[in-house]
């Protein structure tokens, strides 16, 4: 018997439709200058909607210092680079972006890739793969583009539990102290909004002669005073080997880099499949990356409106009772813990109340901690704060949801 | 004694300065509307070139029609799309282009990836693992970018010889008869310029009951009256199950895609990490895109410039002697088969012709068949080529390359 590749397809779908975690996609039309509110296309017709799940957490991708950039290289250079970075696919607005990535993280280099997924895969699998004998200690919360990375690479994995400085040093301490190693996790967890003790791993990253490599993605743009992320702020950046980071949240473009030394920066280059045999980033989303980076190095204005919005939120949900994860940073997770419950509360909202949270299910989130991750930018006004945390106290009323405790 | 990682790194690029492939990317400003003209920037100034190996095959990423569409794009909706596909992500831009990605090669449905790359590892990555007990049969020149796909899934995989019907003939024949199978090739082979016997594997999958699975990369856009590649030239999309393809090159932009049945992309949106969990394309490369695959759908003016130029390069290099591939492609390999005098004529033709060719070394093509990929675009005059053939020609004999016999 042939298999019947369309019926297993449909079956593992009907399987995804059953477990309530079928994703369906919000067909949006963003509106420059008019961002946090966009055009929902549905079969219906479209619907306007507040978009309060956006990871373009400055509001930066609808600023005029971003896009008039971008249309400036556009009119300069054309659309795409033309090549992989070898084959003349290398534009000066790259090497132009590589310096600033490099100053911006105080590091000697830094190395393009076409995303913060693909930089995390193919740094991390380089370097895993390539050194030999390496262990890697990785945290139990690390991002699918960093455990993939590892994957790939094949080497010893240690998980260590997530932000435990207590179970790193144990697993430390247990390996073999000639082999190579090297720790990897996140300054900002995406989902929780919690933050890593960097200071603490730096130390036993010291103790035990392991380089680190620390994920800024959820941070870059958003803390330190030149918007170099959360090891920034703490003074640690020259501690760490290696800092990653995305284009394409608070910087509002698109794209990915490490920075670290010139050697190792070099070192990748040369050796990673996923940096070397794809087309680059077109000059455009460098040219706007450049300029987002160097506005939000200077300005203080963003980072301050963002973190007084995000307090001014947890506040109107604490008055009305509305259950939200508490942690350091500038994600509200909204829990709710079942897939289906989640994604009827998002319908909600969406249709009677033209909010849009996207659900967060499994394999996002691990089940029974299903919930609205809710990322207020700048560019939430009050009115659109007290309309959000008014639908959730109405559906929370209606529907009997667990209310937090005061 | 722990590990010093900057030593380690510092020689294992010291060993490919030796063997002479270290590579040094040509740091370049292209101006729009001037293409294949580019400024190229080096320590003592900036230098006029005459760029020879774009994968811009067309010259679309310098159309009015991508750039003005690219434009547009940002001032309706900025600059990213500020989330992943399912976060928030998703624009109406996206919407339309995986529409007309699906029209384009007669399938039911498209899946946009962050690039080519991505959609090769993503989505062989996703079959070739969630289809149990499958056997993948992959040609032995495939991309990197499959390779790793199905290196991810750790599938059983058997490599035949490179577009061979017999071997894969033998190998399919050998195979459990009850096992899944899927056959992953591309169209044209980027660096040989040879073109798969696509008609003759899909006759294969069907005896055996094999999907497809055809990369198309190097051939979207060139081929085919409707631009959507080898496959529909010789008629055969429908028995293709997959074809995967690049926005990057031949459209002018970036980007990538699959096209298939609507279950088997919903199979791999729903379960394809290098898919769901990283920031989707900006809405202004997706719009870019889409007004170059309608131009080319439409349009026949540069696909047949492009072919002519092939020729008359060809020709001219056939009358001085200068020995290149033969092959039915647009892609024209010139033999030099080692590392280091490929660099070194390349750097003369460079710096002392202004002619800019990458030379393309060992791992991107096997050891000994080092060469210069020339890539003729619609854009390149008669004058170009002639100076090109005449630089070379004067390399040819000053150096005591070898040449063709007549
Ligand atoms: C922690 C983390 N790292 C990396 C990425 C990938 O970055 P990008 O969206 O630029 O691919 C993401 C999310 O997308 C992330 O949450
Ligand atoms: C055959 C083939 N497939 C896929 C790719 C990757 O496409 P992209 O450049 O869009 O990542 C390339 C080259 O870059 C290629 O040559």
């Amino acid at each position: 018997m042939m298999m019947d590749f369309e019926s297993f397809f449909k079956n593992e779908l009907d399987g995804l439709h059953q477990e309530g975690r079928y994703r369906v996609f919000a067909d949006l039309a963003r509106h420059r200058g008019e961002f946090p509110r966009a055009t929902r296309h549905t079969a219906e017709g479209t619907q306007e909607v507040t978009v309060w799940c956006s990871n373009d957490y400055l509001g930066m991708g609808q600023s005029p210092v971003v896009t008039e950039a971008m249309k400036r290289a556009i009119d300069e250079c054309g659309a795409g680079a033309g090549g992989t970075r070898n084959i003349s696919g290398t534009n000066h607005y790259h090497v132009l972006l590589e310096r600033e990535l490099a100053d911006l993280h105080g590091k000697e280099a830094a190395l393009l890739f076409t995303s913060g997924y693909v930089s995390n895969w193919a740094a991390l699998g380089t370097l895993c793969s390539k050194i030999p004998g390496i262990i890697v200690f990785s945290d139990a919360g690390n991002h699918a583009s960093m455990i993939e990375g590892i994957r790939h690479s094949k080497c010893e994995r240690v998980i260590f539990k997530h932000n435990s400085v207590a179970d790193l040093e144990a697993k430390l301490a247990a390996a073999d102290p000639r082999a190579p190693k090297i720790i990897a996790f996140e300054s900002v967890y995406s989902m929780d909004g919690d933050i890593a003790p960097i200071k603490e791993f730096c130390d036993l990253a010291d103790k035990y002669g392991a380089m680190t490599y620390l994920d800024e993605v959820h941070a870059v743009g958003m803390y330190g005073p030149r918007g170099g992320g959360i090891a920034e702020r703490e003074g640690l950046m020259h501690r760490l080997t290696v800092i990653e980071g995305t284009l394409g949240k608070a910087f509002g473009v698109m794209g990915g880099y490490i920075t670290g030394s010139t050697a190792l920066c070099d070192f990748v280059r040369s050796f990673a499949s996923g940096f070397i045999f794809t087309t680059a980033l077109p000059p455009a989303l460098a040219a706007g990356a450049l300029a987002s980076i160097r506005h939000l190095k200077e300005s203080q204005v963003e980072r301050f409106a963002h973190q007084e919005r995000v307090r001014r939120l947890r506040s109107l949900l604490d008055q009305r009772g509305i259950p939200h994860m508490v942690n350091p940073s500038h994600i509200v997770p909204v829990m709710v813990g079942d897939a289906a419950k989640c994604k009827w509360i998002s319908d909600l909202l969406l249709d009677n109340f033209g909010v849009y949270v996207q659900p967060i299910n499994y394999p996002t989130v691990p089940k029974k901690t299903e919930r609205l991750r809710i990322t207020p930018t700048p560019l939430h006004s009050d009115a659109d704060i007290d309309h959000l945390v008014g639908a959730l106290h109405s559906l929370w009323s209606r529907c009997a949801l667990a209310r937090a405790v005061a």
